[in-house]
């Protein structure tokens, strides 16, 4: 494992490096490489970043003039928060032997590339790329510390995750300090919702169960709901999610029935209640505060199943506290 | 004015403080009240913060152990983010010639204490009070941190808003380093919503008409709204910044019907759009992303101008840009 120091050595000494991220890219790992890329480039080297052909329009603006459709021979292969090979996106699949740096905050077991620079205390990748940056003795300007901030703020989910650490804010403040006017950027990423996640909330609302004194959620969901409320299957938003942040409820879940016959469980819990032990007698599993489950069985009989489950574990949380 | 170092000698050379919070507190005037008295006794000094009759539960903890029901004979007076005379709570009201210090970080024209330390550029007073603990020289410990965290992450939305700076997010950093665990208050501030803001919410989705391709939303409110609802008079949110966060609103009003016969217009917009300006049309103003105004008429009637004039404030900004 390298240091932030050796990383920095390994990229000063070499030229011409094509910087990789990960598929369904986030602010994280499109802000890693746009402000390596800036970076290198202010050392006078030779820097894209390649093409990913799932990149969305909210952080598409963060690569313009830096990408390269395809790797050129000779390369110097550089991936940025990808935690394993087939997280690439598929054009850059066939890359994944070819990677020299590896540059994550994910903790993985496994190493796949000769040169690794990991550090999982990182709420964000771009919290890593910031120390390198610096290490290269390159000042931040507005466009690195675009990258730098949008990166830090997303995976952070705008400083509110327990990830956020005094580094997450340090990295923050530079990125401001080097001319960064981060509202605009917080309120295109923190502060707007879609009407089609808002449709599906409403509707939650109306069919939500609130059992225990409204210490527990619980969304049964036929299976032809988003369709009836003409919302796109992808979207609606993170519903689980939603039902844990109203007030005074701990845990929350939806029980969602499927074309398949398998019921799915989606569930989300305050820190001190732990949804991977309830979604565990489901078939499931994942953290303690949020975790999944499914089962083979009619949905409204799984959801007074999960129902129980839930209320039992709040109960005992709550009594053992 | 003071400087942050002369207030610091000012407390430094004297003893036995009454610290006072403003009306309706928020989580930086009770986070500096907390923050500056702890501060204080760590310095050996007698320190009180001044019991607020308007606390609410959210931020009673933080002033455990530190309030005084009365002032004492003697007692020097600290105001903390109180920027008017007239906004401390109704106990406090007749206190109010005699304080001796104020620090605080709104703008006012007009000073009411003998000595001031005022910085309108600090998106919380708690930056303030951090640095003159700094002067002070202080070193922050958990509870400390705790108070001057709430303070800054509230006023400023969680590092969302506009008046959000380096020094903000270095603050934050230092509580952090002082062992604070943002998290759970993070948790508690931003990640929680009341059922009745979501009632409210789901019934303004259904309710709201979407002009302009949906770049104005226009919601109008029958005065037995919230009383169908079940929902008390003083719940519910802010609905016009709500509707403004709907993705590709541009600005958003709530057209609302009172029982006086005054119809009651909020105004928000995204930056780019003037809600001043459309209010002042109707009898108000404020500012361009938030503003108010009223007119003596139907509200469905009101509704109609409204619509109006806002869709022709978003075309004109539109074609200008």
């Amino acid at each position: 494992m390298m240091t932030r120091a050796e990383c920095a050595r390994w990229l000063a000494s070499r030229d011409g490096f094509l910087i990789l991220t990960h598929g369904r890219p986030d602010g994280d790992t499109v802000g890693c490489s746009a402000a390596l890329c800036l970076a290198l480039r202010k050392l006078g080297k030779s820097a894209f970043v390649l093409e990913n052909e799932e990149m969305i329009d909210k952080y598409a603006p963060l690569h313009e003039n830096l990408t390269q459709k395809e790797p050129k021979p000779g390369d110097i292969l550089v991936s940025v928060d990808v935690s394993a090979p087939h997280l690439l996106p598929p054009a850059a699949l066939p890359l994944a032997e070819k990677i020299q740096l590896r540059i994550d905050h994910h903790y993985t077991s496994t190493s796949f590339a000769p040169n690794e620079l990991v550090d999982s205390a990182a709420a964000a990748c771009t919290e890593i790329i910031y120390d390198v940056i610096c290490e290269l003795g390159v000042a931040l300007d507005e466009p690195i510390a675009r990258a730098l901030y949008t990166g830090t703020a997303t995976d952070s989910g705008c400083f509110r995750y327990s990830s956020t650490s005094a580094h997450t804010h340090l990295v923050a403040a530079a990125c401001m300090e080097a001319g960064l006017d981060a509202a605009p950027i917080n309120l295109k990423l923190f502060d707007t919702v879609s009407l089609n996640s808002l449709r599906m909330q409403a509707w939650a609302i109306e069919n939500t169960r609130f059992l225990l004194d409204g210490r527990v959620a619980l969304c049964p969901m036929p299976k032809d709901t988003k369709e009836k409320l003409g919302i796109p299957e992808e979207e609606g938003g993170n519903l689980s999610g939603f039902l844990r942040s109203i007030e005074g409820v701990c845990m929350a879940a939806t029980v969602r029935e499927t074309d398949e016959g398998v019921t799915m469980i989606s569930m989300r819990s305050l820190p001190g209640f732990d949804s991977s032990a309830v979604c565990a007698l489901f078939g499931g599993g994942g953290h303690k505060a949020a975790a999944g489950g499914h089962k083979e069985a009619p949905y409204l009989e799984v959801a007074d199943e999960v129902g129980r489950a839930m209320c039992a574990a709040v109960e005992q949380a709550w009594t053992a506290s």
